[in-house]
Parts: structure tokens; sequence; C-alpha cells
């Protein structure tokens, strides 16, 4: 159990509004985690982009190096509208802190912290750990393939341990060795030059919104199924073994009238293994009787290996041929990230095993495949020559409750 | 021309915001129509909505009254990310006059009011005038029914000239004999209990936004015509006579790569004849890496001769099934309106077309429809048993630029 100095200094650290998009409170929250980490010498270096925490703790002479990773900025709070919009001001309820990011990922850097911490003031690491918080990790980690680059010999490991993830369940340890994948584009139709009355015009114009829904619709067949072709290239059905997952919990958990997807695989084999298209935003004119000028959506697509998202991407455009009368630009976001794996025969994940085992007696931690699509395990890959653990602390799908006890200031 | 003094007035007059859907600043619009009607005993009357301006200029002994119909209040502005966003502050371009409610409908009632106190100057009316100026016909002049019956005595009148409306063209002069009918509902698809994360749970639950593109999508045909079952039911083909009709200049106007809708009719039979459906807004989610918790639609369908709009909604109604795991509501918005004609023969139809004729020397002014949904002329037929000359002279189609010029103030 944190003691109430940490959850006070937790609430500190949650409290800064270090949305990555919006690029305020960067400085501030960087200059939070090393001030943090001054015991094992953190200290903000500059990037590309939002500042990095460098840190690092001898271990022995003969001790691998590991370098943990996590970010300490956050997506920005949700649009109007949804029900329960995220919040930055933290709120403790049922023994659980709730804020924008207590989960993704500032509690699960600070948890690295603290341990490291206890280990130094217990006499020292085990092993010499260096540390790299980022501050760009919710807008796709853009700088931080030249900021390995530029680091490299500092930086040097056998292996990454991210802070950064989520646990399969609370009551389940488990480890994740493989991550999806993420391509996200937006799709906007044009159509009048300007908005028209949609009396005076109705009938005769292309109207953008009908459009967009008939681009849309088009997407998916009637089953659930992604219909661009060329979508599904490259995917391997992959076995999934004896994992327990009960449909009917999950539905209640997520509260559907039912539960839908591509027609053929489990829920479990849905989520952990096949990739997804979803629409994630939608907007177009407004509640009065006009024809409007555009209309637009947002898309994310998950991908698995096997999946380029050069690839996905093209595919998509191709797909999204223009009805009459109304321009369509198809536009890629920065920050595509394919799928990532981990063996699951690899020592690192045998470790994990074996410490959740160790921390939770009796468990069987489960292998797990995770929706998330974290972009740093790909770039130290690539940078670096490393593979990344992945072994973050949080539960996932929280979504927070109305404030209910406010933690110490 | 307008004096300046005029100018100067109505500026006053278009600077009050009195939006009927917000419904502040609608005694403030009222009064100062009052006061302007002075001259014939104007007064602002109570309803059970917004309030109603009444006023009166007695005629010759034998000269038959007329009821001048109009309204005090406008549409809100327009929505965010709509490119040209109208304005309350007037603005005079090109020898126009710029604001939102200068054509619909505070520029023709001024005229209207002008025009009356112009003879009543000059010695009098020709005509015994009475006037009933309302503020609630941007939202389907809900309490008008009700005040007209309360009223009848007063308002007795062989015919209502109505100052809403539009004319056709700036450079023909018209007069409308039909206007379609209105419908508003809105379309409401609801999925998880909240929003979820698109990563963790894409593929395996229904995602409103994509059931609302599929519901949307599938309210026209490929071709454009809309494919609600038994939505046409009553609909009759009207010829429409020789009326000049340039539709690369239509297209021109309106700014689409193309013209599109109803296959088989021509661009004015669709303008003029044929009902339409129109998505005015979508919104769903955001730009974020969700699935929404809701997606919703608004819709209006323009009705014509024929259509009854209980039955145009019960189809719709019927039409829009939920797919799998998504929950659908379909509400339908208060006060619509039929279509509404007056007999091209019809003696008010003669008369202002010779008004026409006197004020345009050498026109032959058309007889035209229009798209736009005036509530009053069904309820002044059914409560008085009269029926209503549309007979504005604001031009429609206008969208501010931006501004220019500030009017005196």
């Amino acid at each position: 159990m944190p003691s109430s100095e940490q959850l006070r200094d937790l609430s500190a650290f949650l409290s800064i509004p270090s949305v990555s998009r919006d690029g305020r409170h960067m400085a501030e929250a960087a200059a939070w985690v090393a001030e943090r980490l001054a015991f094992a010498g953190g200290r903000v270096v500059e990037s590309d982009g939002h500042p990095v925490v460098l840190g690092g703790l001898p271990g022995p002479p003969d001790a691998p190096p590991i370098l943990v990773y996590g970010h300490y900025d956050v997506q920005p709070p949700g649009g109007a509208g949804e029900g329960a919009t995220p919040a930055v001001a933290p709120a403790l309820r049922d023994g659980r802190v709730y804020a924008r990011g207590a989960s993704d990922d500032k509690g699960p850097v600070f948890i690295a912290l603290e341990t490291a911490r206890a280990f130094h003031e217990a006499g020292g690491a085990p092993l010499t750990v260096r540390f790299l918080i980022e501050g760009e990790e919710e807008i796709g980690s853009p700088s931080l393939a030249a900021f390995l680059a530029a680091h490299a010999d500092e930086l040097a490991a056998d292996l990454v341990v991210s802070a950064d993830g989520a646990m399969w369940r609370a009551s389940e340890p488990s480890v994740p060795v493989a991550a999806k994948g993420l391509l996200a584009l937006d799709v906007e139709g044009t159509g009048p030059a300007a908005r028209l009355h949609s009396g005076r015009h109705g009938g005769a114009v292309p109207n953008p919104n009908h459009a967009l829904s008939r681009l849309l619709a088009s997407l998916h067949d009637d089953g659930g199924r992604v219909a661009v072709p060329g979508f599904y290239d490259g995917v391997r059905d992959v076995p999934l073994g004896p994992v327990p997952f009960d449909e009917d919990a999950y539905q209640a958990e997520v509260g559907v009238p039912a539960l839908h997807g591509e027609p053929g695989y489990s829920t479990l084999a849905r989520l952990w293994t096949r990739p997804t298209l979803e629409v994630n935003g939608i907007e177009g004119g407004g509640w009065f009787t006009v024809i409007p000028r555009r209309a637009a959506a947002h898309i994310t697509c998950r991908l698995v290996p096997g999946q380029d998202p050069d690839a996905v991407f093209a595919a998509i455009e191709r797909h999204l041929r223009p009805p009459p009368g109304v321009e369509v630009s198809v536009r890629r976001e920065p920050g595509a990230v394919p799928a990532y794996g981990i063996a699951t025969d690899h020592p690192a994940v045998h470790a994990a095993v074996a410490a959740l085992e160790h921390t939770y007696p009796g468990s069987r931690p489960l292998l797990v495949r995770i929706g998330g699509a974290p972009p740093a395990p790909g770039g130290f890959g690539r940078a670096l020559g490393l593979k990344t653990l992945l072994f973050s602390v949080s539960i996932a799908g929280e979504e927070p409750p109305p404030p209910d006890q406010v933690l110490p200031a």
C-alpha cells in the first residue's frame, strides 16, 4: 500500500496537465520526474520534441543493465457529449486513484521510480538500471528514434522494461507478449462551397453527411468483418491456447446489449489476434436545417503481426472512392506503429512470470496480448536492437467515476 | 433605396440576438417591433410562448381587410467548423445588408412596416391592414395556433399576406405558390455503457459510429433516391411548365463539383416538386482512440403535397432497424409542417403578380415553389380559414461574406 506521502506526491504529478497533443506543461512534468529521480541522477534532456528525463542507478559489476521506460504525457480530456469526461483533478475512490494518466502512464512510472528508490535506499539495485521517461508517447513518440540514436551509449542495456502497457485483469497477473500496432487517419468529404439551406437546396446538391455515411458504412460488411480489400493481407491466425475468458462477464463489463465483431472468431480472439478498424469520431453539419460544407471522420486501425501500416493505409485510401459531387480526402496521421511481439520463451518473459509468481503467491501468470499500440518497443528494436518487456501494473479500461474523495494536495 | 436613418434603424433591429431556440432577447425584439409600429397601434401581446406584436391600420369602409404576417425571431448562429458563421453584427457590402435575420425575416418585416407607414403618412392605407409579428417561426410556431384562436375576432381578414418567404432570384420577380413541408427528427445510437478504448475493445463491441453510418447510408439508394419504403406515398408528379433555369449557373452558385439528386428529375423539379431527406448533422465520439457511447444525427425531410408528416415519420422509424448490439432511438421534433399551396389562379396571386409588374416594369413575374417550410400558412388555414400569400422581398440563399462596412449604429 502506498503511504499518504506517496499518494500526495502522485497526486501532484497527476495534477500537471501534461497533454502532449497540446504541448503545454511538458517542461513542468519533466522537471517533476527528474526531481523525483534525483536519487538516481535524474535530469531533463532536450529532444527534438518534448523533453526526456534520463537517470541511472549502478548495479553490481556483472549484473546485466536494463532500461526502464515510461512516459509522463497524457491524452487530452474527452470530447463534449461523452458521458464520463476524464478529469485532471485526481480522486480517490474505493482505494483507487482516478485521474487522467493515473494508469497511462504516470501511475506506473511513479511505481517504477518508487521501486528503484526502495532498492537504492535498501543498499543498491541488483541490476544496473537506466531510466528513460519521455513525453510524446500519446502522439506516437515521433522524436524517440532520433533521441535513442543520439544517446545510444548512455542507454546501452540488454533489455527494455516498459512501465507502459496494462495488466489484463486486476485479479489475474499477466505478461503481455504482443501489442497491436496502430494506424490513424482522417477522412473528410467536402461538397458545397459554403453550407446551404437544406430546404432551398436539399435533394439537388450532394450532402457531405450522406457521402461520409456511405463511405464509413462501406468499411465493414454486414457481418462486421472489415470490407476493405487487402486489409487482412499478411494476417495469420494465432492459436490462443486455453485462456479463461467469460464472454458474459465481458459483455456486462463493457455494458453493451450484445457483443459484435468479425464472424468466425471468439471475442478473445477478436481482442487479441484480429486487426480492427474503428471509426472513433464523426462530425458534420449541426442541429440546424443545413447541408454542411464538410463532414469528417477519425479512424484508427489496430494492426497485428504481418500487417504493414503503409499497405493498410494504401488499401483504405484506395477503397474510399468519392461519391458523385463530393471531394474526399484521406489523410494519414503521423506515428503509425506496426504490431509488436516478444517470444513467449524469451528469458525476460520467464523472469517476469517468476516475479509475478513471487508477488502473487499461488498464481499462474497469463501470457496475454494487448490492443494498445505502444510506439516505443518498435523504436527500441530499430534504434538499439533491444527487445522490450511490457511490464505495467495498471489495469486496462478504467473510466473515472464522479469525484468522491479528493486526494491530499 | 432606404434612407440612412432607415438603415440605422434596421441595423438596431438586426443587432438584437432574438434567437427563438435560446429564448433570450425575445421581449427586447418584440418591444422594438411594437415601438416601430406605434403609428398603427403596435403593442406586445403575451402568448403561450414568445410574445407576439399586434397592430392595425383602418382602411376605407368597403376595403377588404388583410393580415400582414412576419416574425422577429432568427436562427441560432452556425455550428463550429462551418466556414461561414453568420454574425449578428450587421454589415453593409455592395449595397446589401448582411446579418442574421436580414432576409429571414427582420428585413422583410421592416419593409412591410415601412410600407404601411408610408401609406399612413400619405393619407391612409387603401386596405384595412392588421399586423401579426411573432417570435417562434424558427422553432415551428408552436404557440401560433392557440394565439390565433384566442384572437380570432381581432385578426379577422380575407387574406394573410406573409412577409416571410423569399424571392426566387433578385433579377426575376416571383410569387411562391407552394412551399414544402418540414419534418425534423433525431436519430441516436447507443452502444457501450461508457466510451471504451478502441485498442482494448475494438473489434469486439458494437461501435455506435458504425451503426449510425450504416443507418444513414440506408436512407438513400446508390442513385440518390430516398430508400425508405413508403416515403414517396401520395407524392404526385407536378408539371413545372417552362421556367428558365440554368443548371450550370446553379452549380456554380452553390459551388459543388457536380449536382446530385433523385434520378429522373431535373434539378428544378428536385428543388420545387420532390420531397427530400437530408442529414443535417452527424456527431459521435471524437478525434481520440475511443469507441463512443453514442452517435447521433439530425435529419430534416422536406415534404410535398400528398405527404402526411405522421406517415413519413412512421416510415422512417420503421426503416431504421438497430444493428446488432446498438440501441437506436428515433425522436421526432415538435412542429412538423405539411406542405402548403395556393391555387395559381387565386385572386391574391393575380394581385401579387400585378403589383410586381407595376414595381418591375416590363417583367413577367414567375410562379415559383419554395423549399423553406413556413409553419404559419397552415396555421392560418386551420385556425382562421385563411389562405396565405407568400410575398417576401428577400433573396434566398444568402451567406454573409466577411464584414466589410459596418452599418451606422
